[in-house]
């Protein structure tokens, strides 16, 4: 039963799209028979290798069922009970997840505010004091997102600085790639590029927001870096009993050019947009990825939304939020384009 | 990429079984374009109305990923911080969850011993005592498992007369029913009679064993009962982003029969193996439902899982646990039944 | 046994101070025999109306054993699973409790940054947001400390602006008053006036750093704030089973004018340093209570602590805290401010 | 100001009585100047020494505020965050502390049932099970009463039949010793018999129910057994300030003979009672220590109770528990006797 229009899509976030028809063709080819549940299958075995060929050979992954799951077994299993983090203040980690890793593992959160939502050693540094104060939280480890939360993308160099310098200080590095493909894709490297050859030791891989009908996986690079995981993910929540599902849907977007195929395309749309309105809105971040950030008057956004769904993002200064996903075309951007120029007051372009 | 054997089936667990062919072609059909994630879509509102045919006017339902994670979400929201749930020893909550109550949410679990995996109220005071003592955990909440985990059913009558009794001493009642439908299949009567009709508070509804690629649901019957399950659900990361696909499968199973197609199938091969293997094995356990107990040395055992998966139950008195499911075929029952009968050194029946 | 110098006293901290004589001889009082514990004790009977006629009709006190047992007892009694606290980045609560309400208690700390320590209704503004949005910790109360962690006061008004603001959002407060004594005592009011009267839901009453050899109390003021601290003290492993030490001691503190005297003491010995050292060290903050922040080179810093103890507060820029306490006298203030005159080179005043 | 009668004894629970006169006067002596505080004070560093003398050349000691504290810190610093702990039933850390392990640290309790308090290599087997299963919780350490809840004792041998059993899986031990005085006085053994030389790795001791105003320590044998105490007592909120009035008690406790003398009277307070009962009443357990438990029927009970404190144990069977402590006399017990003899209508002895 159909109960939505499948020709309609919005510019709200990639996870309103649906899953890409490889992906569901990979799940029917999993499907029928039995197999070994929570993972001791032959999808998510063969997933290992699929994953050290993007990672490197100490690469081990752990499917798990959302990108939340993804980040709060990761920081769990690289943290003591007395373990901190240093993040950006926009982090999902910080903004997006009702407090999980707090609730869930007690985790303090260490955050420092940024102009791009880019931590760099000098900000680190703000709060990566008191090491040995049994008063103040550990600052153990430090938390990257990429592509971040507003849409810039880390160059391999800011990264390798990133790393180093937490390593100088005996933290360890976690890295938010719930749009990792997007920062690959945009940077024209390899996924390694911009984590095991940067120094990060784990990573939450995302696979929902490119494309997957549900499933991320973390991905330990540095094996000393995480302990636990399996008891850790049971009991967090995030252990899917048909494991198989996830692991073949992660096979078949990375065995071959899936991944980045979906993510140039969600990123090019993302372009497109920016080019068909520069002049014409002011945009508040630059458009490295798949988000764009703008400023669009509280009535003009009203208006726009009469035929399409987008986010606030800083609703006291009129920022919003455009998403472009891998299933956007040519078409959607210049329709929406389209009526933000009108609602803009300017010509057609 | 097919990586497995699609005709390969076991008895170790209805979560090795994969999708049913009806539940694929509902989440192809929820795909293509974009709906509002995190359950603001056409599906999930569509559910609310199937959910309340089956549960009642006041059920509401909250999909989630997993049986975990459903009975976490479910009695943290049922439950202070200083609360205790009163459960079997045998129940998934107390003995497969890695300690997720615990962990999550801080619940303590009052167990008790039972025969056959079923509380009654005699067994339920043996934990309920120390209300107002702020020394004790505070028991608020029973929690019953239908069918059981020793593949046992409550009949109506036994499950009304736990929640008067819950009700009476001032608890709530949540019902663990990731095989509700196999109960319901079992004793031939709606869903509603082993739920509202019984008086129970809060269901974790089953959906993965049952032939779902992956979800379940947190239903609320009683609304007084449960607080907070949006908030829980999102930091206890059970807050599926593409929710369409869990309640388009949700609506599938549930708007027609295939729920009781389903489970009357699996309970009917589990009686048809019992069936051919009364006088051969001992068995430790009534089949109610889609699983089966029995006694089998540890040889025996380790010569049918030469070709059949199946588990351990105890194994200090050589019991094991079969168990069928939506795919399980005649052939497949004949086949281990024939195995078995032949490791006993029985004769064909 | 006697392993320390009675007579030396240091300016690092109030807690450096041991038990005010009256306090003793108060707990010696209270011994001999037998009196029920976990606070069904006459003292604490007794105590109740102490503290009402303190903080009016419906104050409850609740004796814990430490202030960041009262600040965790008192926040988690105010807030769901999902809350969260707006506070100063500079909070006790967010600093020097290595993550305790994360931690116990899974509570989310939105922070803000102040120039002295104090929020205001346009700073709780910054982080009140995204009321209802389940992907966000929802924030529900808003701690203020007084008086705060950098030595300032807030008035009257600012506390009810403050309270106003809060409650006008739906938000409940909580006042961390560990040096509230010290505060009524700068402004000359009763507690009545920063608490009760300026609309504060809940306070953490100090005991410890104001003479007491342990104890402190949760004192709620509006019962509707707060719900189940009797079961929270307990399991959070701060209920005392010999109660009526705390109370008897905070019966003393507080059913004459003990509180008010040791208090005034030790914010006039913060004047006198402060009078004593203007013009010869620059300082950071007001003085409004005990507490004094100044400028002090690394060599300076470190010739001065080869007889004082004193705490670092921000070592970038050379920021160290001086504190006073209710033993301090007038000639511990002359030694210390002719050591740091001659550690400046200045003259002898 | 005096509340109570100083004259006045209960046979309710050890924690009703005071503070023993050499331990106040312990207090009075550490008074006076200032100390440095959280333990970097003179008197806790001279605590290890007389805790060495004891436990032997590797004990360390941790000072905390109180028994559940203690219990909470020192499994939390045995345990990885998917830990379990064995134990009895019975054991507070089950059934007196509102899930503080469970709620502070997510541990899992996983209990047997004894006959008189104590576990045996048989009774941790029922519950060792599941190594290395993701989906159970792990059983990494074992948890013994000595004495128990139950007012029994362990001899030498029987603990160290535990520990070695215990070891032999892999498992640690942990020690509830809030009446280790009163066992080892029992047992006319050094405190070192029944921990150190025994196996055990980390002892919880006990001072409050051996005269302290309040104060406990964790003290680790086995330094590889136990992680980040420091950090741990800090956010479990069971860090003093004035750490170094627990120390100096503990000292005056332990560096004579008064925790023995203590013990000693409080154990020869119960046996006195036993004796002059025996025939009266029927006792349910042995009496090795302080504790006597007895069947006393409702009405005689509440006769007993408008002159004498005490709890009920098991109402269900109508059994009672009688506790003596450091300060009973015989006169007390003389007095108590009589008056249950009267209400059992037994003659005077």
């Amino acid at each position: 039963m159909r109960l939505h229009d499948p020709e309609q899509r919005h510019f709200a976030s990639d996870n309103y799209a649906g899953v890409h028809p490889e992906l569901l063709a990979a799940i029917a080819e999993a499907n029928g028979g039995h197999e070994s549940s929570y993972g001791a299958d032959a999808y998510t075995a063969h997933l290992q290798g699929v994953m050290r060929r993007h990672f490197g050979d100490t690469a081990e992954a752990f499917p798990v069922f959302n990108g939340t799951g993804a980040n709060v077994v990761a920081l769990t299993s690289m943290l003591p009970r007395w373990g901190a983090v240093i993040t950006a203040g926009t982090a999902h980690v910080n903004t997006d997840e009702n407090g999980a890793p707090e609730r869930v593992s007690g985790i303090k959160l260490l955050t420092v505010d940024t102009p791009d939502g880019k931590l760099t050693p000098e900000l680190i540094d703000r709060q990566a004091g008191g090491r040995g104060d049994e008063h103040r939280a550990q600052p153990l480890v430090v938390s990257v997102t990429q592509s971040t939360e507003l849409g810039t993308v880390y160059t391999p160099e800011e990264l390798r600085a990133v790393c180093e310098h937490a390593h100088s200080l005996g933290m360890r590095v976690h890295l938010d790639g719930a749009r990792l493909a997007n920062a690959a894709a945009s940077l024209d490297v390899p996924l390694r590029a911009l984590t095991t050859d940067a120094g990060v030791d784990v990573v939450s891989f995302g696979g929902t927001k490119n494309g997957l009908l549900f499933g991320e996986a973390v991905v330990v690079l540095s094996p000393e870096a995480s302990v636990g995981i399996p008891y850790i993910r049971k009991y967090t929540m995030q252990l899917p009993s048909k494991m198989r599902f996830v692991s073949a849907q992660l096979i078949a977007l990375l065995e071959g050019e899936l991944w980045l195929r979906s993510a140039q395309h969600a990123n090019a749309m993302a372009a497109r947009l920016r080019e068909q309105l520069e002049g014409v809105v002011e945009f508040t971040q630059a458009t490295d990825a798949n988000a764009l950030f703008a400023i669009v008057p509280t009535d003009a956004a009203a208006r726009l939304r009469e035929t399409h769904h987008f986010y606030d993002w800083d609703a006291a200064r009129g920022e919003v939020r455009w998403m472009t996903s891998w299933d956007t075309t040519e078409a959607d951007v210049g329709a929406f384009a389209r009526d933000i120029r009108s609602v803009f007051g300017a010509s057609a372009s």
